[in-house]
């Protein structure tokens, strides 16, 4: 396989054009972001790990039928992935209140919520990627209201199987965030990545934040984090 | 009927008890602010004049079977409503794009909607009154799904019968807030205000905003705004 173009980069990765036209690569970088861009830094060794932690996650998903964009990891930061034409919505699945909806609405984090809640979020770095509604998501002509139906399905079904997996590994899923995109056929595709960038992941016993909340909020061990988070999925069950 | 102790300083209104136990008494205020109070100012003649429209708007709502709060206006600026518990959400509708959401969404002001959307905002002066998806009204327990369900069903009705009064007066109702509450027997009812206040609206022929923009964006001719509208709604056909 011959890795040509690329077609777009990211915050934390680039995606490159294939020989095969239905294949793009992914390479994670190490680079991180946070507050719609306004911080910026490194965590060492993030393109390895989240590159690593998210075909874990991506195959113990897909086993589970999770139909999801991954096909193969070809090195250590890079995967060969099915290519999707990103919808551009973040949806998220909030099993606590923390981070924004905390804020929002003015809960104290880690709140409990009585059952997992989906939100959307606009993919709109201009606009601060705002919180939109079913109908926003309408007339803006993002998503056809089936779409959006599905979306939540599929995310909660995601948030149902990370959350059994997570907690064999001692860890509380707090919250994450997922993209989705269309495959040529027009097949609905889970596709981006899961990862201590994407998740919030606090450990059951201690309550310590394994994820890129050390980074956002300078707590420090940053990396030592990442690779906590990844040495427990392969000590783990994940490929299970 | 007697006035008894104040229940409630907003904005724009004073409630009473009365000796009524199911009524309360609204006494309208020429106060005027925006951007949750970090501008004020006064509107003269407001009070009365957003007494009297909403007044005749509610009475034209409840002919058209949308059952609201008006009992009796008492005087130039005071009104006997039912007593209610306002459920803590502003109800917006929008037909065109403008204000927050067009500021959100990045879209121009004036884009014309498919159809109108509602739009649920968490009364919360110290939160800001933020957007609320309907998932967060359910963890939040603000109110069921189902009535949540009925509040959007009224709104749009309320949407549909004052888009047609408003087009007879030369008048776009761009969008507009209500509020609801519950009845001692459990109905929900339509409360609050329906004014220059609460509605954008732009004159059909030449564009020119006759709403509370002029106040917030210092247009100037605020009181001449405001003074329009009623004289267009006494001269219209609000009372059929």
């Amino acid at each position: 396989m011959e890795v040509l173009e690329q077609i777009y980069e990211g915050k934390a990765k680039k995606v490159f054009a294939t020989d095969h036209p239905d294949y793009y690569l992914v390479r994670y970088k190490d680079d991180a972001t946070a507050f719609n861009g306004e911080k910026r830094g490194t965590i060492k060794g993030k393109g390895e790990i989240n590159n690593r932690m998210s075909n874990l996650l991506f195959q113990y998903l897909a086993k589970n039928g999770v139909p999801n964009h991954f096909v193969e990891e070809v090195s250590a930061c890079e995967t060969l992935v099915r290519r999707v034409e990103i919808i551009p919505l973040e949806v998220v699945v909030r099993n606590l209140a923390a981070g924004s909806m905390a804020k929002r609405l003015g809960l104290v984090e880690g709140t409990h919520l009585d059952e997992p809640i989906v939100e959307f979020y606009y993919k709109d770095d201009a606009l601060g990627d705002p919180l939109v509604t079913e109908d926003h998501i309408r007339v803006l002509h993002i998503a056809t209201p089936q779409d959006v139906e599905e979306l939540r399905n599929r995310a909660l079904e995601v948030n149902r199987l990370l959350l059994a997996q997570f907690l064999q590994l001692g860890v509380q899923l707090v919250d994450f965030k997922l993209e989705f995109g269309f495959a040529e056929d027009g097949q609905i595709l889970l596709a981006d990545e899961i990862s201590p960038d994407t998740c919030r992941f606090w450990d059951i016993e201690t309550g310590e934040k394994l994820d890129k909340d050390r980074f956002r909020r300078d707590l420090g061990g940053v990396e030592e984090a990442y690779q906590e988070m990844l040495r427990r999925l392969l000590t783990g069950g994940a490929q299970s």
